[in-house]
């Protein structure tokens, strides 16, 4: 059994051929590290002769976040590898397929999915994904109530809950969403010109109660098996497809929040694009399609979760009406919370989106950030008052 | 390394001799195997030269009730013995001490609390226990308190509620507590006499759906290491200590679910007693005293969790006034709710209670059984409206 270690190319393309079927003796492979370096190597591996190709991903025992290094468990990628197994038995079409899972190298050999491209580059390019909404609304909604109470055998959710342990990957959340932009945290990193918004960021008390209650919720309520992670950085399309990948965040914990993180990055989006369309009537018409995804994100969403729900012969007394409704209710208000708590740290946090980051012109960006922070703060503070999808919209429009 | 099989009193005593240093080599003794059977081995082992004893727990691969018997995982020892262990180091006079545990065999060695007697059989006898209230509150407080999101280490947690996933006991707690009294299950046992009211616990939808909300809670909220069966049966007490045992269904659940069943237990002896003391003065007294000690085991248990938080250098977010006060009175309004769910069980369900189940007059036993289900079901409706123990006490001396 080979010994952890960071492979190299010629590794890769070994194990390429040894572990999966895809290629033929007389292959002509071509390997290319594609990965960002800071968590992760990404390995395409590409035969020029029959046009078979691969990713190798393999987890690095550390991470790298502007400049600092800090250890990583490697296990991450063993969670990574189950959470996509099941992702795809749930939703095949959604997920790519896992070749093969490498405990003692930490890696995952999977579907390539090069002729998709990352969907943040293309929303900020303005394009359009009129099937995204469906899409991610059936993702979410089977992986959702199918790892749940509502959708499993719940003894066997149990077990799979104990598998799901993942301390390391949640403290950073806990961290970096749910603490560190509502304190003087050396983790935070925002534009100076802020320093007004930030101020009043860490000293209401208001906030703090309610981000607490969704911190809260983040620690204890081991609700389905989350993504964990799903920005739109985390997604491949094309016009017709969607993927999710990247779930080594996974873990039993709260379902509003992989719906709230979808509609938080397109409400970031909806915000930077004052950076990058000049023309007003453009950038309106843009934005209302951004608002319309938002719309029918929740819209595809709660129809097919109550859909499972109607349809599946579970537990007696949680498949009462009243009972769904009210569920729903607070599944749609945790939404709403988690959205504005990671709107917040995109913006004063570690890490932000290159939406609005790599926005050049100045002005532009504060405003596009100062947007964001203020959506961001209405939605933590009136989550729980909140009906209906309706009144996400008519916040982000309001400001 | 020894096979699993029930032990016999021989070797009950070998182990009690190898496995512990508590008797000499000419020790003389004496073993008495003094479980119900039904789930586990217990045998009592004492030198009746030095009088040093102990007790060794077995756990029998099935469990019988009322003549059934389905097979029950050994892991419930492990999960005992853990329990034991952590309770005992945040509360050492109030747990008794683990000299041993031994997987292989689903044995535990502990101490001896034979000098003490089952709390449940003293208050059937009117007896009372001017230490208790604190006794448990101090238990509660810091058994729940240590093991949670606000009082350990977030990471550290997640690790221990892996190790405390307990699927078959959980279940029997899903079945027994949260289910069959709402429904025509046949593990449900109830006096015939009550058909009317049971009628009723089958049809009331708006009961149904507050027994929902709990249901979901206790299926998915990871607050604290429970005990899981925290009633006056798993206590031993004297005049000036308290004991308590049996954590097998231990696992991490909401915090309300352990002082709701105290409540609960001492409420059933309330509706019972008046099958036991004949004299209407001496029964009011003792009813006074058993809703002074209500009140005091919530009281106690506030104020010593509250004290611990205030102390304990925690999340800061969560440290806040305003959230500790929303917490303290979710965390009641869940307490109240749990003891309801609690009362209707053992009234209706597969397991009563001995203060009421062993009533010879038929028509006291009536009178104490349809009492206790109209407190019970008054707790389950309006638990989410109630604000202060007080309530409680009304409700029971409301009816």
């Amino acid at each position: 059994m080979p010994e952890y270690h960071p492979l190299t190319e010629t590794e890769a393309m070994a194990l390429a051929v040894e572990r999966t079927s895809l290629f033929t003796e007389n292959a002509e492979l071509f390997c290319q590290e594609i990965g960002d370096g800071n968590l992760n190597l990404v390995f395409h591996i590409k035969d020029q002769k029959s046009s078979a190709s691969v990713i190798i991903k393999q987890a690095l025992p550390y991470a790298k976040v502007v400049g600092e290094s800090w250890p990583l468990t490697l296990d991450r990628a063993r969670i990574e590898s189950e959470a996509l197994r099941i992702q795809r038995s749930l939703c095949t079409e959604l997920v790519p397929e896992v070749y093969c899972y490498i405990p003692e190298l930490a890696v995952t050999i999977m579907e390539d999915l090069s002729d998709h491209h990352i969907m943040r580059r293309g929303l900020i390019e303005g394009r359009r994904y009129s099937l995204f909404a469906e899409h991610i609304g059936e993702f979410m909604a089977n992986t959702l109530f199918y790892t749940s109470d509502l959708g499993m055998n719940q003894q066997e959710k149990k077990l799979q809950q104990g598998r799901f342990v993942n301390p390391e990957l949640c403290k950073i959340t806990e961290d970096l969403i749910f603490s560190d932009p509502y304190t003087a945290s050396p983790n935070n990193n925002y534009n100076p010109a802020l320093q007004d918004m930030v101020d009043r960021l860490q000293t209401d008390e208001e906030l703090h109660f309610e981000v607490a209650q969704l911190r809260y919720k983040f620690l204890t309520q081991g609700e389905a098996l989350l993504h964990g992670d799903l920005h739109t950085g985390s997604i491949f399309v094309t016009d017709k497809t969607t993927k999710v990948i990247d779930p080594e965040f996974a873990f039993y914990g709260p379902m509003g929040f992989d719906p709230g993180a979808i509609i938080a990055n397109l409400i970031l989006n909806y915000c930077g694009q004052l950076g990058w369309i000049q023309d007003n009537a453009v950038l309106a018409d843009y934005r209302a399609y951004l608002l319309d995804t938002i719309q029918n994100v929740w819209g595809q969403f709660e129809s097919h979760f109550r859909r499972l729900w109607n349809e599946h012969d579970g537990d007696w007394l949680l498949n009462k009406k009243q009972f769904q409704d009210n569920y729903m209710l607070k599944l749609f208000q945790d939404t709403a919370g988690f959205a504005g708590c990671k709107i917040v740290r995109r913006i004063v946090g570690l890490s932000h989106v290159a939406d609005i980051h790599t926005i050049k012109d100045a002005a532009a960006k504060e405003q596009a950030e100062r947007m964001a922070l203020t959506i961001g703060i209405a939605l933590i503070k009136n989550h729980r008052q909140m009906k209906q999808i309706g009144e996400i919209i008519q916040t982000v429009k309001g400001v």
